[in-house]
């Protein structure tokens, strides 16, 4: 089995799957959408940046957010949610921006990724960009860091995704998109409130026992093991870990998504396991990795110079 | 490494972890309680029997059958969500009945499962059973069929669940309690309405190319194979297909929770991979676990006979 890189130079999104073509309808479970009770290409045809997250309120709080920064009319808080007919995911759509939201770890993320890029190929859409705004645990960093992840590993440092088809296990490639790392590392430059850096992303199967977390139900090493784990994979390069960069790294570039992972750190995980930053300081970390994002397709679209000031007013005000 | 069964005779909830009793504070951060924020003996100590699913609007749902089914005052509409103050998961519980959503996927409920094991430790709950009420994937059963998993099978139709830990591999038994199944198909039997059986349950990290799905964006398999993979699971005795029954096995059995899995199947993967079926019979579909999980509490609390005609009625007009 030979699997390429999906990028053609075309700009459309590439599904990898012969069978397709031949269906006469296309259901989207997850998402309750459908190629024959939808008209994919009217509603999505014009999305140029997809951004993914964990969290549904999150998601929301972030189309919102962008509405805003858009200059569209209102205050977007009726922004409809798009998946209403399921509560597996939510979407939301503002202009040329899809706001996603795809629960915790690998398995939820590419039930979502699947149907999501088929979602953008059914709606003809061209070069559209993806990226996935998360939160995450820091290594050796100051909490409220956002990493911009260079290579997503896995839980032993490799560079690489085992997905089991039938009962095979195809090794891939997580490689992310270097031009795109780097736009965005420039557009930091532009934000002086808080620490960005490029990293190494570690993703894991799960929060506790497979991050080294002393505070599970099952714990079954000590601190020291923990804490050697932990500078290893600092050594490595690592700078945050999370659950879902890898699959979406190796799912994105198989379908010609150039793609991204910006995560925020909400602890440094060398000091310590449980999450305990107030409620309010955690909301504001979770905005930043938006607020880079907004200066991004700002950006790309042409509009940041003009509604730098408001931007500045917004964040101030929030 | 050696990991023994956690049940110990006395019914308590085991954490197998050394670290928690040096705790000051737990913070169950994804379930948004804590032992110094929440009186957890005094919220929880009396939960028996804890039903957990995918779904978050299915589990209040669920929720709302029992405060039927249990003869408490009122319609049971407005029972609160007890995590309202996160989005990750939803929590309701009525009288001795906790019912929790854990999104899809192993790493989901795997968090879930870590929390609420902890939460369960900390309230003292005792003889707590947990049932996983899902939907699955039948394997040459009709459609709409209940499955009680006897065993919980990995993608290659091992009785395992391999859980890293740091960067080593630990193989977990995903043995369930056989005593419980059996009691539940015993419960089965006041049912007519549809087909219940006992049958082993396949886990996989996916749902389209680890199912052998070829609707999904990425599909390098043909009919053939993916029909020959199929046919080798029903063979080893594979009669439905989920996403997270080898983790829930494997952490219930460590620490001491007598657990079941109970899915329904939306229909037979010898026969397709879309889910076709209109909303309306999926909506029926998902409340027959829920029926059969009613009545088994109902026996379990002496309710049973008392109000089997009130069931019936109920049933009629929903």
């Amino acid at each position: 089995m030979t699997e390429k890189k999906g990028y053609a130079g075309n700009g459309f999104v590439h599904v990898k799957n012969p069978h397709l073509a031949l269906m006469d309808e296309d259901i989207l479970y997850h998402l309750d959408l459908g190629t024959k009770t939808h008209n994919l290409p009217a509603m999505f045809g014009d999305i140029k940046f997809v951004c993914v997250g964990g969290s549904p309120n999150r998601m929301k709080a972030f189309a919102q957010f962008m509405h805003k920064e858009l200059g569209f009319e209102g205050d977007g808080k009726d922004v409809k949610d798009i998946c209403a007919g399921t509560d597996r995911y939510s979407m939301y759509k503002v202009g040329p921006v899809l706001s996603v939201s795809h629960g915790m770890g690998i398995p939820s993320i590419s039930i979502m990724l699947h149907e999501l890029i088929k979602l953008l190929h059914h709606a003809k859409c061209q070069g559209v960009t993806i990226i996935r705004i998360g939160t995450s645990g820091g290594l050796g960093i100051e909490p409220g860091s956002v990493v911009i992840t260079d290579t997503a590993l896995d839980s032993f440092f490799k560079p690489q995704f085992e997905q089991v088809i039938l009962d095979n296990v195809v090794v891939r490639s997580t490689e992310l998109d270097k031009d795109l790392a780097e736009e965005l590392l420039n557009c930091s430059k532009e934000i002086h409130d808080f620490p960005t850096m490029t990293g190494h992303t570690m993703c894991t199967y799960d929060f506790y026992e497979g991050q080294g977390r002393l505070d599970g139900a099952l714990c079954s090493f000590s601190s020291e093991k923990k804490l050697e784990y932990l500078k290893r994979a600092y050594n490595a390069g690592v700078r945050n870990i999370e659950m879902e960069s890898t699959v979406f790294a190796a799912m994105c570039g198989l379908c010609g998504l150039k793609a991204a992972v910006v995560c925020v750190t909400l602890l440094n995980r060398l000091e310590g396991d449980q999450i305990t930053v107030p409620h309010e300081v955690l909301l504001e970390y979770q905005r930043r990795p938006q607020q880079l994002i907004s200066i991004f397709i700002k950006k790309r679209l042409g509009l940041y110079n003009q509604n730098k000031l408001l931007d500045n007013a917004f964040f101030l005000s929030n």
